[in-house]
């Protein structure tokens, strides 16, 4: 029994649906000035989180089940530790459960609700066109922040921290795909790298420059003081430094350490963030 | 009988609903590089665009019966042309056949089940607080030309138009709100202006600026050649101006100004993809 748990997790890849709730805990946390009295709303965010994003993965693997047979044959699907009808069964279960406890709250309702839509049309249709795929992973995950405040009942400050993840993850995401070249080609993906080139790496400027454009809005606003805004502008110093090392060289070796580069400054502006709130 | 049709278009704000349908049909044929082939498809989504706008603005006037008994008592509701129930069941109807038509694709159908929920949510909760209000307002504009784009199966380019039309409306809105200051104050209405004062030009100028950065993307990729790219950066040199003449004196007389010159311009931005995509 012990042992289904374990494929279970593996199924929905817990680790993945963790980092998710966490990021919901830090919006909720940083929406609500670090209020720990309305930790309880927070955490019932980061398990409707954890339950739609198990959702997601569960219905990838279910997706993927005949393409794994061959490239990951120990996943619990293709493995048959878990028989496909289980999984379908489990992963709605995961998904009317996260809807269910979301209706708590009117927005998470809401988003709960659409981000399933979304997970659906993401494993059935654009985890191969990447070109709407890399949208979809930017919205998810600028979504997750949204979802904090608005279990706290303040979006305002995470709609800021939304849209800069959005348009980061989504910089990154083309990114990787500019990296992952060969590889899509190869299994029939379609990508913004493989459509357009080099030329690919423009949107993803343009896409990091909105983040950027749009990361001192809590300063101007009055949101987060000082701090804030030095945290903020040596995140985007360093994002420009990112840009202007893969603009001088733009090949596939510094697409991946600009990727992975791009990944920690994403944390850095988190921190921002928290560094706002709290000072 | 005539009549009450009369009084149901009154309702549903046709006039709006048509304005819908026609970015619809934009968008569809900027995608379809003007294949008139597709147009069968493209009428079917304008349609669709049609009945879920015709839902969002009925359920907007059911939701305001009460307001409107003072504020504008001949509306269909309030003066009792249609009954309250009568309109109900009316608009749902007008939303579900919108969404049962949009099943001939899986795109379509989920962002008319997407808009429909945000439609609701704007309608019973979002309008009286605009800060989420323009943000709503401004994804419900850009989605109408994905969804001409997703009808003939082509949502790249339309995608690029989206994320400009959010962002300049997302702009226009504040911008808007900024002179309806003392109107949204007097009513209880929330605003970013009312919350944030002056400052809150800024958010709307980098929400401006964002759109700005993406305009010349569809250039940059190949999919349109020099005369699209003429045509926008004439649009952005007047957006740049209409920005730059509310930054020098930021009064309510202004803000009106600019708001109407900021649609026209819209409008322009519009008019630079459709000579894109033809020529």
């Amino acid at each position: 029994m012990n042992l289904k748990i374990k494929y279970y997790l593996e199924l929905i890849r817990v680790k993945n649906c963790l980092t998710a709730s966490f990021g919901t805990i830090i919006g909720g946390l940083i929406a609500s000035n670090f209020n720990f009295g309305l930790i309880g709303y927070i955490l019932l965010a980061s398990l409707i989180v954890f339950l739609v994003c198990g959702f997601g993965n569960a219905l990838n693997d279910i997706q993927d089940i005949e393409i794994d047979k061959i490239n990951k044959p120990n996943r619990p699907l293709p493995s048959n530790k878990i028989s496909l009808k289980s999984a379908t069964i489990f992963s709605y279960l995961l998904m009317i459960s996260g809807i269910i406890i979301s209706l708590f709250n009117m927005i998470c309702f809401a988003i709960a609700l659409i981000n399933s839509i979304v997970l659906y049309l993401y494993a059935k249709k654009y985890k191969r066109n990447k070109i709407i795929g890399n949208l979809i992973v930017a919205y998810l995950t600028g979504s997750i922040f949204i979802f904090g405040g608005a279990s706290v009942g303040n979006v305002e400050i995470t709609l800021i921290l939304f849209l800069c993840a959005l348009f980061a993850t989504w910089s990154r995401e083309i990114i990787k795909d500019y990296e992952d070249l060969d590889g899509d080609k190869s299994e029939g993906v379609i990508s913004l790298p493989i459509k357009y080139g080099k030329n690919s790496i423009f949107v993803a400027i343009g896409f990091l420059l909105c983040s950027i454009l749009l990361s001192p809005l809590p300063y101007i606003l009055g949101m987060f003081g000082a701090p804030y805004l030095m945290a903020i502008m040596i995140c985007n110093v360093l994002f420009i430094l990112a840009v202007l090392k893969l603009l001088k060289n733009p090949s596939k070796e510094i697409a991946g350490s600009s990727s992975k580069y791009i990944k920690i400054i994403m944390n850095l502006v988190l921190l921002s963030f928290v560094i706002g709130s709290l000072m």
